[in-house]
């Protein structure tokens, strides 16, 4: 297979706007180290946008939505057409992710990847319909090649539009009946682990529920362990429509050199992928949360994230992290407004 | 003693405000639970103001800034004179703080205790001057019992001038170089523990400087213990005037009716005493954030609050309460805006 697009390089940071920016931290009116993380939050904002300045105000969040074939194994509390049903949601803005989109003035796009049942030509969607949802990956790949690649510049294509924005900051979000199941079953692939080490309630599963999805996982895991050399077998044999346009999404924002804000655990294995696609593009994330699924945490270790907030938040849609970015927004401020030690005549430190 | 303007009754939680705001989460369109402690956040928002759609726009900020005796010890890495220099600084507006309430659309104001050195009148200032500073709590008293009722008024009479602006969340801040020495004896007092259990760096001492500062505590709790038969008598001894205004504008709030966002180590130890002081106040109490000093921990799980960030904050002024604004703010729009079930034709579970 020649070179792919994911493949091709990623923006540099500015070291040289890092040290300044790691400069200026020292010389604002605090105690050194007094804002915790926010503080290296700005200083990675300034080397990611090349600003010592950095701003996060223009904003966008692309949710992409897509149905899955796995659903039929009963791993899920709510049914198939809840997808559909967000969908329109979103249409409505009733959804969390159109509350929060409107409070921080953010753009707001939704692509719709393919629900079981194809969805009327909603307004404001895009309907990009790679299939009619995944296949049951326990019986199969989740999608073909070909679905693949559509669905990975679906990704790509939403950051385009986002580029073309202005977009300072990029968060990817997902709607799928059962993507935490597939989600689990690419971790366990990625970190090389059992499903009941990572495999949790989703949107509500009890125990008998959550054991259940643990063995369609391990079931999946050993039909398709021997056919995937590389992550992006695994992406097609296990993944989801959605999860691979966030995959295609966070290389091309890596690409493009605009930051990423990661939400949570799809969004979390979504960029786990993308980096052993192409490790460069580790650089331009941000981890916005640890959620309440019991495997985010992992994905977050082995991607040596730092997240913002913990507050056992479980939606997804991209809303824990459109959650987060009043503090990004908030490190800037501090970053670009404070007082220097010199400007406001306090001492630095006991003589 | 009669009974003291802190020990009468504190304003009653809207119990059926808070039944109807809990069945509301329960409608919204997302699995149940899944916004984790935001979902509560709302509910004890719209419980405490009495409002089924609860709102945190219009918040006052009060920092309360006062000299510490104890500081002549070497218990702190940053000159006395910081206290007044960061006066001038919140007055220039270029602290944390200042940048924080900006963004917020805050009103900000700023109440001087009591400077070892007194200043200059400052513009939009309010000089109270109970002392210049507290006395050296190793040798005596840190404050007369007359200088604690002036600081405990202090704190109520900042209260209500929020309260006349119609505030809908008090947020109370300090500044005292000295002061995690002073609230870290006061914690041992209350938790009946040891110095070496709480101490920690304060704004930035190392093994040593922290060795010091348990030895400065544990001598001041063999001085004081004894003495100390009521909370009251513990911040008159141990206290600091700006920690007893913090305790005043607690109590204040919850006798008025006001949701107060605690913020970092000092303010939850002035929580705690005010908890002490009319356990009531409690249900009126919001806690920000878990910062750095490792006493705060402590503090928090007894008072069993629930802190919204742990970032590693320890600037003090209010910072970590105005960066945890947003959350609540989001929480509320979370709750009065989204879609229902219903409304938006969302299948709630699985048939």
């Amino acid at each position: 297979m020649s070179e792919q697009w994911w493949q091709q390089g990623c923006q540099a940071p500015d070291m040289l706007v890092r040290n300044k920016a790691r400069a200026r931290q020292q010389q604002l009116t605090k105690p050194a180290g007094s804002l915790g993380q926010l503080e290296q939050l700005a200083i990675q904002l300034a080397t990611l946008q090349g600003n010592q300045r950095p701003s996060v105000e223009r904003i966008s969040i692309a949710i992409f939505a897509g149905d899955h074939g796995v659903v039929a194994e009963g791993i899920s509390v709510f049914p198939q057409e809840v997808t559909g049903q967000m969908l329109r949601n979103f249409v409505g803005g009733g959804a969390a992710i159109n509350v929060l989109a409107r409070q921080l003035g953010a753009n707001l796009e939704v692509v719709d990847l393919g629900t079981a049942t194809p969805l009327e030509e909603l307004p404001g969607v895009r309907h990009v319909r790679v299939g009619a949802g995944t296949q049951n990956f326990l019986h199969g790949p989740a999608m073909t090649a070909a679905q693949l690649l559509i669905a990975l510049e679906a990704g790509r294509d939403s950051v385009r539009r986002a580029q073309q924005t202005g977009a300072e900051l990029f968060i990817g979000g997902e709607m799928g009946i059962g993507n935490t199941t597939a989600a689990t079953a690419l971790a366990c692939l990625l970190l090389d682990c059992g499903a009941v080490d990572l495999v949790g309630p989703g949107t509500g599963l009890d125990a008998a529920g959550i054991a259940h999805k643990a063995a369609v996982i391990e079931a999946a895991l050993i039909l398709h362990g021997p056919a995937i050399h590389e992550p992006i077998d695994a992406l097609q044999r296990l993944g989801g429509f959605e999860i691979a346009a966030l995959v295609g999404a966070y290389l091309a924002c890596a690409q493009q050199g605009i930051a990423v804000l990661v939400d949570g655990f799809i969004c979390s294995v979504a960029a786990l992928l993308a980096v052993r696609l192409n490790p460069d593009c580790r650089d331009w994330l941000l981890f916005a949360h640890c959620g309440a699924e019991p495997g985010h945490r992992r994905v977050l270790k082995e991607l040596q994230g730092e997240p913002l907030l913990e507050l056992g938040l479980r939606l997804g849609e991209g809303s824990g992290a459109a959650l987060a970015v009043p503090l990004l927004q908030l490190a800037c401020s501090l970053h670009n407004q404070m007082a220097t030690f010199a400007e406001a005549a306090v001492a630095e430190r006991a003589p």
